[in-house]
């Protein structure tokens, strides 16, 4: 179990995100409301974009986010436009660096809330789908990571969606050769650093919670009193694993089995998702 | 708040205490149930004797107890018939090795639960009470550190109870002279190798919870069929902020305002506490 | 014995001075020349002001800076025109992020390479010196911070040499009174966000090593092919232990005894630096 | 480049040999002599057998071995007749403590100086070697780990010079297979709880360091006047990366290509070591 937050519109200082609202993510670090654990002290990551580097910065670390004082201060000082926040809760492996979201390849960050279901039985059959010039690339032992490589291996930079679809059935179908009869519970997030795609999917149809953002005109209209919106843009988003704040109308439940998209000047939707057979579409 | 346990007895392996028992230290980490914090993630330490050695052993750490794999190797490989563990969650300042509990210096060891209120504000004026030979040895910035110096100016070793009692004497009398209403929260446990002294004390008289276990013979006439009972000897004791365990009986508050003195071969007794001025009877 | 690092000038990416140069400061921090030791291992930090935030960012952390990612990335993503860097070699006090430089308080921002001689004897002493509002702000247990606090009390904002002059004189004199024959080594950056200000002064008169860089327009003469001197500033100035890099004429040894300042549009310039009698003129 | 000690004999407390002795292990991990790198910075870990356990206990974190309080604090207050310590120098690998030797499972330990050499473009191929079993409980990244997995592969239980020579041999012929000239380069140290077994290989036929303690009884009638020596039984031995103290006469290379069995009341043998091809004799 994990919280994360997506923030994608005006650049802002990562703490006026991470830190300053009620009940924000800092917070879910020691008291989570809507996860199956309600700390979340086993590591954390930031991973923000900025205008001139070609790859994203990630900052992670082992400790709980409550207390980490170098999350604070890169918080305080940095202004990004897209960026995640990840706390984590280990559901047991290593408390390590390595197995800290977000993770990067180039200019792709991911990062996941959820489990691949008795992956100690179904690892190897998974790695070994990862594409062999990839393989040496993984560092830890989460199954989030692995799946990060498999959506590599599956054409992620070509084809978001697809590859992500790709990954989740071919996790489906090891498991079900493994007679895991639920194999896959996820909440996801990537990024390129100009879009962001989020998905909600779990074999049981009974997701990890999700929630997007209202529109920021709408909410505007709604608390016209509220002045923090007006500082920034009509499309600003946030995508969170459990709401922040208190404004009424401001969060709407991610639907089961669907993605979005978001992007500046792009109409927001949300798409049905379904994992699909790997083999037969895989970009390499 | 902390959150902490003493151990005197029959020597056991340590994970026997600390890992094991239903509602553990290490589960109390995470959910903790009578403290002010349900977490206490914010550094842990264990204090163990042996019998060939002068000094206890110290083995501290900042990450939360409950993912630190180098504490569970000790626990399930070092045995002790005298051991602290305590698990910490900050009240402010800093998550470092220098400020987790036990603290040590020779053969004593000390632990505390509680806090100096407005203790920036008193901080300099107890500081400057410490023996001028001890003070360059204090190496953290926590109240509890503090107040073992204290205690260690005021003969500590030649009367324990005499030396916290001055130690609690000065932090009310120096809090109001600062106009803190309420200075001091306290429980509290000093070993020095032989014995175990444990204090439960605060200035407004409703001090952080303490209970100690039942004498191991009037529990194995309650629990016939309790086991573990058989392998420990009558007068193992355990001092603990929170009940570990279901055995219905092995459970005593320790009284407002009171210590007691842990010995093999001893009687146990609970006496009464008091603070005293400091100035008039203070040995250094 | 530590390293450090104090940049000026043209807004760059922390990494371009702090990994790229031949033997940069991260390459010290495993392999130093001048120093005491050859090792800098014992912790690492980094300050950097931004043109938004009131107050520096402080990144400090306890491992080897060549080892750490966070550093890495921070360095590879930020840019600023007015940064410190710090590689540590303890002498003997604990390895934990509050001992870690550069220390801050409010904009201002201070880290030494150096030692108080027989430290742990007239710690006591120098800490009463400390202005009892900024006394309980100390957090770890280094020479270093309390000169920083020392020089605080005696002013430090409205008259930085003479501040530091007064903070030097203090401990010259309790050194003294103590019979520590040689009390003070020390080279030392200071800064405001605007101005940076360095310092090189030892007892003995034979200092720690201090370089600072030629001037721009300088360098570009005597190396027109240099291509990254055409990309700063004609003022852009490097301050630090040892020389990086290996271009002819690029550096100069900051004399013993003196202190420079450097700021934009200043000009540069080196002054005698004394010890003065700190109570004759400490501003509180 | 890493540095390991393997001490096998009277019961000691791990400190008198890992601390005291004139440039000591924990001396080399600043300041190495015979290594490529002088500093192993990157993480440490000791393992030790008791009496009472089944398993060995294994201490491992990630700073320096020369700063860590915990290392200390257990070297001083752990006895064993049986212990291995490894100081690391990353070879590029993530400093976590799941990259830190010894490595264990069930009774066994292993640890590692040398290099995989191409270790990324080879590691797919050596991971898909190890029984799928095993795979899911490789934890780290190092190429030492992954060593350790093959040997049990091939049987290290039942007979482990042979798994030994068949890990070797596999990672020689991959190697070959992916145009390596000299796939491997190791010294090695196992032990079940009751022997130790070191081995001494490279592909190149100049492996890294090794050196066995010549038989106390030997030295004792050289140096009659070692009083240290006086305490220890005649069968007490060490194997080191490199030379500890300054006694004459107290050390031997282990010769190229050629292993060792460390046993109380066996006679100590030195036999030639050659990998063997792993396929034709594998136990699983």
């Amino acid at each position: 179990m994990c919280r994360w937050i997506a923030y994608s519109g005006t650049p802002v200082l990562l703490s006026q995100v991470l830190f300053q609202p009620e009940h924000s993510l800092i917070d879910q670090s020691l008291h989570a409301r809507m996860g199956v654990e309600t700390t979340n002290g086993d590591g954390f990551g930031i991973g923000w974009y900025t205008p001139d580097a070609d790859t994203p910065a990630v900052l992670r670390d082992v400790g709980p986010a409550w207390s980490n004082r170098n999350l604070l201060e890169v918080a305080d000082h940095v202004r990004s436009g897209l960026f995640f926040a990840h706390i984590r809760a280990s559901t047991g492996t290593a408390v390590q660096q390595t197995n800290c979201h977000p993770f990067r390849r180039g200019r792709w960050m991911w990062m996941h809330n959820g489990v691949i279901s008795e992956f100690h039985r179904i690892r190897r059959d998974l790695a070994l789908a990862v594409d062999p010039a990839l393989y040496p690339e993984m560092e830890g032992s989460t199954d989030s990571e692995l799946m990060f490589f498999l959506a590599l291996t599956f054409g992620l930079p070509e084809d978001v969606p697809g590859a992500v679809a790709r990954m989740a059935g071919l996790i489906e179908a090891t498991g079900r050769a493994h007679d895991v009869p639920l194999p896959l519970q996820m909440t996801l997030a990537v990024a390129d650093g100009e879009r962001a795609w989020v998905f909600r999917y779990s074999s049981e149809g009974r997701s990890r919670s999700l929630y997007f953002s209202t529109r920021v005109d709408t909410l505007r209209a709604l608390h016209p009193d509220a002045a923090f919106l007006r500082d920034i843009s009509d499309e600003t988003r946030l995508v969170v694993s459990e709401p922040l704040g208190a404004l009424p109308g401001a969060w709407n439940v991610v639907p089961e089995s669907s993605y979005g998209i978001i992007q500046p000047g792009g109409e927001d939707a949300l798409h049905a998702f379904l994992p699909s057979e790997p083999h037969a579409s895989a970009s390499s």
